[in-house]
């Protein structure tokens, strides 16, 4: 039985194109009928690579492979960074299943599923129930950028009495204050303008302060946690005065180019630097049940799920202009 | 009541002087007669500061201070590279004393206190008992070299059937691999020459990889611990291949220069790089009683506590051929 659906892709000349690419399914798959996608920066990076885009998405499984039984026919789902985990390696075993050894995942298994389409075929196990109430058009930014500082807040120890600094209010930034704040943290906001100001208060927000490269904080009480949410690169010496001994750094930013990082004065107040990947499929579960339990939801612009509307919400990204996560509908 | 005695400085052209300083005791500290000295790396860096040299120290309580209690005269303590804690900080209230905020410590403090000397003063809850039964020259290697490396093992969550990897046989490398060997851990060492093999597998190495910068380890399985043990600057981009996921990376190479670390493949495996300082008073005591008990010694070549005898054995290690910590005996 095999099924074909549309999807969008980027190009040579950076370019959104639609195309249809037919999949049958395999027993263990289920065909989603995609209703909402985010739009995540990573898009950006493979806008030129061919592949079909999209990694924040939501919809309704229409067809069931032999033998699927986790999910049902109607069920709306969130699907995200991960198409396939084995459930079986010592990853998946210890939970932390973002990592598993024969793991199949966006932007490098099968270029013609994202979410920037029309319908998608994708491994039962991954895919997330979405907690009824709670709005697709909410959830989809939930599967990448809420996804991933929600494995931050959530698995390297975070307490509700800790400090907890978010640096850059976009797309991920403004989840992680608001999220954090659920949790009883203490969170304080860094950015470079005082544009956001008004904003990451409404958000959740116990502090503000504007912090450029090169400037130092005055009267600045260290953090325990620092969510780097930034799209820029980080001046990592200027990150050791604001953090607590102890402290932890999460660097989120996706910078392709090395950064230089003055180890020896983390040694000197044992700070670490946590690398961490999206979320595993607990974690994506407990947070969409958080987020519908909390009532807390995503500032998004909203887009149509077509070749202009991908263009235009791709656009406002480039240009600055996202407050704070794009949603592409599907009308 | 003042004591004079005698300290061991470097000076400016970089030659070991020795001289006099007295010291008035104040009510929370004693007067030791220091026996033995580890020599450090950290050594060589003060060496034209003109501060007494010597953080590795044990020796004798000949003296108390008016309010002392907690030790007695004739005890045998070790000292390292606290001088003070305050004891009700935020920081010694968590157990992390190391990191006091009104520490006084080692070459920033007291410049005429060091353990290169006839004796030193200290605050009388910063002098670690040395168990009966246990040398003084084996203590003496553990207060900085061995405090440090086990911080790391013990502190972030080293398990038994983790694999440990230590990188650089030296004095902390060396300790590394006696420690995690004897905490049941599978220990891996990599070292730039094939020439320390024999004695790291005595040591209770169970790997030994020639591992150079710039090289890759072929059918080598990823470790989930790695302690940076060596005296050079570390290639960061050519560990993340030997780190399992979720794998922590411990920095103890002393390099003042920020190393360019490629945290988005970091990232893709959930890396931490852990800062990490000498040890609390706590873990020190620790350290102490588990080499009592397993009978753990440091290999060390002995010099006398001498001027020549501590530029001799600066020689020997400027010249990396300490095998491998150097230990100075006053006779």
């Amino acid at each position: 039985m095999s099924i074909t659906f549309e999807v969008f892709r980027g190009s040579n000349e950076g370019k959104i194109v639609a195309d249809k690419t037919t999949r049958v399914l395999e027993p263990n798959e289920v065909y989603i009928e995609t209703t909402h996608s985010g739009l995540c920066g990573t898009d950006e990076h493979y806008l030129t690579s061919g592949i079909a885009l999209g990694h924040e998405g939501v919809g309704i499984v229409r067809q069931l492979g032999r033998d699927v039984t986790s999910v049902k026919v109607g069920a709306r789902v969130g699907f995200g960074y991960t198409h396939y985990v084995c459930g079986n390696c010592e990853k998946c075993l210890s939970g932390w299943d973002q990592y598993c050894e024969n793991k199949k995942e966006y932007g490098s298994h099968d270029h013609d599923l994202g979410s920037f389409s029309g319908g998608t075929v994708w491994d039962a196990r991954c895919v997330v129930p979405i907690p009824d109430g709670y709005e697709s058009a909410d959830a989809a930014p939930m599967m990448c950028a809420g996804a991933t500082v929600w494995t931050c807040l959530m698995e390297y120890g975070v307490k509700p009495i800790d400090r907890v600094a978010v640096m850059g209010v976009g797309g991920l930034g403004h989840l992680a204050i608001k999220l954090a704040s659920a949790m009883g943290c203490h969170v304080v906001v860094l950015s470079s303008s005082d544009a956001k100001r008004k904003e990451a208060f409404e958000f959740g927000a116990s502090e503000y302060h504007v912090f450029r490269k090169g400037e130092e904080l005055e009267d600045f009480k260290p953090v325990n946690h620092l969510l780097l949410c930034g799209s820029g690169s980080v001046d990592y010496s200027s990150l050791i005065p604001i953090m607590d001994v102890h402290g932890s750094i999460y660097p989120l930013t996706v910078d392709m180019v090395p950064s230089p990082v003055p180890l020896v004065f983390m040694n000197l107040k044992g700070i670490r630097i946590q690398g961490s990947l999206v979320a595993s499929r607990r974690s994506l579960r407990s947070l969409l049940e958080f987020v519908a339990a909390k009532k807390i939801t995503p500032t998004s612009m909203i887009f149509p799920l077509t070749t202009e509307g991908i263009e235009t919400a791709m656009q406002t990204l480039r240009g600055g202009k996202m407050r704070y996560r794009g949603v592409l509908v599907r009308e």
